[in-house]
């Protein structure tokens, strides 16, 4: 296991305590491979890069999958399609907003030519009459297939399908999307009552292409009923799926790992409690060493390892797991280094606490969601960020 | 209850879905309830400052604490030392950094006169060895009082206590600190513990003043036992306490409100599930809205509102709580807007998200500590961010 564990040198860390590691076309092997299954039904093959790109940074992503091709791309706020318009050649490139068309935002839709994704009656009105005043629009409709969450729910489609010429006077409507909930588990049924929903709202409206399948349906269900004309991959692009046993391929490949310091290697005696609260208790003498990652940077507080409610989680050194337990501070989280030999605590210095020893699946897994890879994927000056190529073209001293 | 609820002009939204207000004198106000608590008893009333002042941001709360007489300050990195070294004048500014010395960084330390807390033995033999060749250096020593987590625990205090003069001759060992680990329930009997383990560390140590309470001590502890020479608030700075029903005085004040778009307003049926999982059910007919904030912002998904764990999470509006209602999404979260009148709704397009009707110190008890507030603080460009003194002071358009 050691080969796979990274060298990291020392002034990649400057003054800070840890290092991340972004690799970009890891992201491009995982957005062809879905590309491979929409290529197999005739299906567009688009790309979600919301929450800038679950912390691999639209800057660097958006570039690299236009170069492999993609033109079709969704983000969630308009914010984050006004800078994705920044970052890609203008002609051909279509931008969709997730989160809709909010109050007061018409303006810079029309002025970015960001394609709303509609998701109320409210918002076709109010989408519609701006574009009568100031030009023919785009949208698209979010049909909402009984998540009861974003998109135009029964009644809202009944009122659409019936008024559709009129209400969509001076738009353009794409095509019709909807969005799974439940896909986690093993048992598609609910996907399948949500096509149901969705072929009966088809039926009432006019005829429109659909993407309905998300990252994870890729995998889960019938590529041939559910592509439809679009597939959006998202958190399978940087190395997510549905849950640990189910990933996109065997070829799908991990994009970003986080390394962080290693101090203070010290012995506490059985049936001690380590941290706050005193939530976790010793098993047995062991030897315990703080890592200087905590919640602050993004490790979520829910991984921490506490008696009466045990997760499992673990960082990786040098072909040794490291336990995490106690509860995980702000800052810091304490380990069982118990296991591992001396002279490779002399060695390295630092922990990997996601990557190809930790994968991010297992991670999310046990904290329901993808929620931590966006976490540790924030954007801030305490943390040493390179992408892999960046990392790999340094010349290190050491 | 209205009118504590913010009008906020539509253009401090902008293309941006959501509105942070940072107050930075509240910060200020908070820091002097604790100054008096610590002139009472002739300590030092320092600051910490880490994680960004848990999301009130160092850049604008440093040069404020300044001003209002605060000349210790507790950082727990040493990046976020060499930054706010860059926000203060030099002269006289004591700078400690909490995370201790980790590997590589004495030359650091040492150039932007940053105090190491120092956590181990292996540190301070380092830091001595370093400012033997470099001239002679400060440091505190952090007793690690049976929180197993950072700091000399007793094997190591045995060690120093036999060798002070050799293991400390090329160093000023300015103090010693130590930390609560049980401060948040109502029986301080783990703090008084703790106390007997630190005095039973001193009496072996050569004397040197002490910090010892931290932010929670002071208002559950007596302050004639617990403040010794130097008390640190942290979190209490910016309106937390160990619990919603322990404020630091009934002056406190909350320093941060962030404000997101409502969206979409929709009928669900009763027995309908709301969200990823289908993981609540609706108990009645329900009004439900769409507000643009989510987990990718730091609205954590532990807030969630699921049947078969139920937090009772709540955002505010004009007078009327609305509850979070299903899982928090990335970038949205929903809410039961069914007890709003439909004036407030046409009014008003955002909701409080913490404030002064959504108090932090209930959301902290709820997700179990503070991760929320530096989570919801974080420094993108996804989110407006206002002082509340640059907010007032905006010439709004409307």
């Amino acid at each position: 296991m050691t080969q796979n564990f990274r060298h990291i040198p020392d002034e990649a860390f400057g003054s800070k305590a840890i290092v991340r590691i972004r690799d970009i076309d890891a992201v491009v092997h995982n957005y062809n491979l879905f590309k491979a299954k929409a290529d197999a039904t005739g299906t567009i093959c688009a790309a979600v890069l919301k929450g800038d790109v679950y912390g691999l940074q639209i800057k660097d992503v958006a570039p690299a999958l236009y170069n492999a091709g993609a033109r079709y791309f969704f983000i969630e706020e308009l914010g984050e399609g006004i800078e994705l318009r920044g970052l890609l050649p203008y002609d051909n490139i279509h931008i969709y907003a997730l989160g809709g068309l909010l109050h007061n935002e018409e303006a810079y839709f029309k002025r970015f030519d960001i394609v709303p994704c509609l998701n109320s009656l409210e918002q076709l009105k109010r989408w519609n009459s701006y574009c009568k005043n100031h030009g023919k629009g785009s949208a698209i409709i979010h049909l909402d297939t009984h998540m009861n969450r974003l998109g135009f729910l029964d009644d809202e489609v009944l009122e659409l399908s019936e008024n559709f010429e009129i209400l969509t006077s001076h738009l353009e409507i794409e095509f019709y999307i909807s969005h799974f909930f439940d896909i986690k588990g093993s048992d598609p049924s609910n996907c399948y009552k949500q096509l149901d929903v969705l072929n009966d709202y088809r039926s009432k409206l006019p005829f429109r292409p659909v993407s309905f399948a998300c990252t994870d349906s890729v995998i889960l269900l019938d590529n041939k009923i559910f592509n439809f004309d679009m597939i959006r991959p998202g958190i399978g692009l940087v190395g997510g799926a549905p849950n640990a046993n189910s990933p996109i391929s065997p070829d799908a490949r991990h994009t970003m790992e986080v390394y962080a310091k290693i101090s203070q290697i010290k012995t506490v005696k059985q049936g001690e409690t380590i941290g706050y609260g005193g939530a976790y208790k010793t098993k047995r003498d062991i030897r315990l060493a703080l890592v200087h990652i905590g919640y602050k940077h993004g490790y979520l507080r829910l991984l921490s390892e506490i008696d009466s409610n045990p997760k499992g989680v673990y960082m990786f050194i040098a072909g040794y797991k490291i336990p995490v337990i106690g509860k995980i501070s702000s800052g810091a989280t304490t380990v069982d280094v118990t296991d591992v030999p001396e002279e490779i605590l002399d060695k390295y210095h630092y922990a990997e606490v996601i990557g190809p020893n930790v994968d991010i699946k297992f991670l999310a897994d046990i904290s329901g969601c993808y929620d931590i890879l966006g976490a540790l994927g924030v954007v801030n000056s305490r943390i040493s960020d390179y992408t892999l190529d960046a990392f790999n073209n340094k010349n290190w001293n050491s």
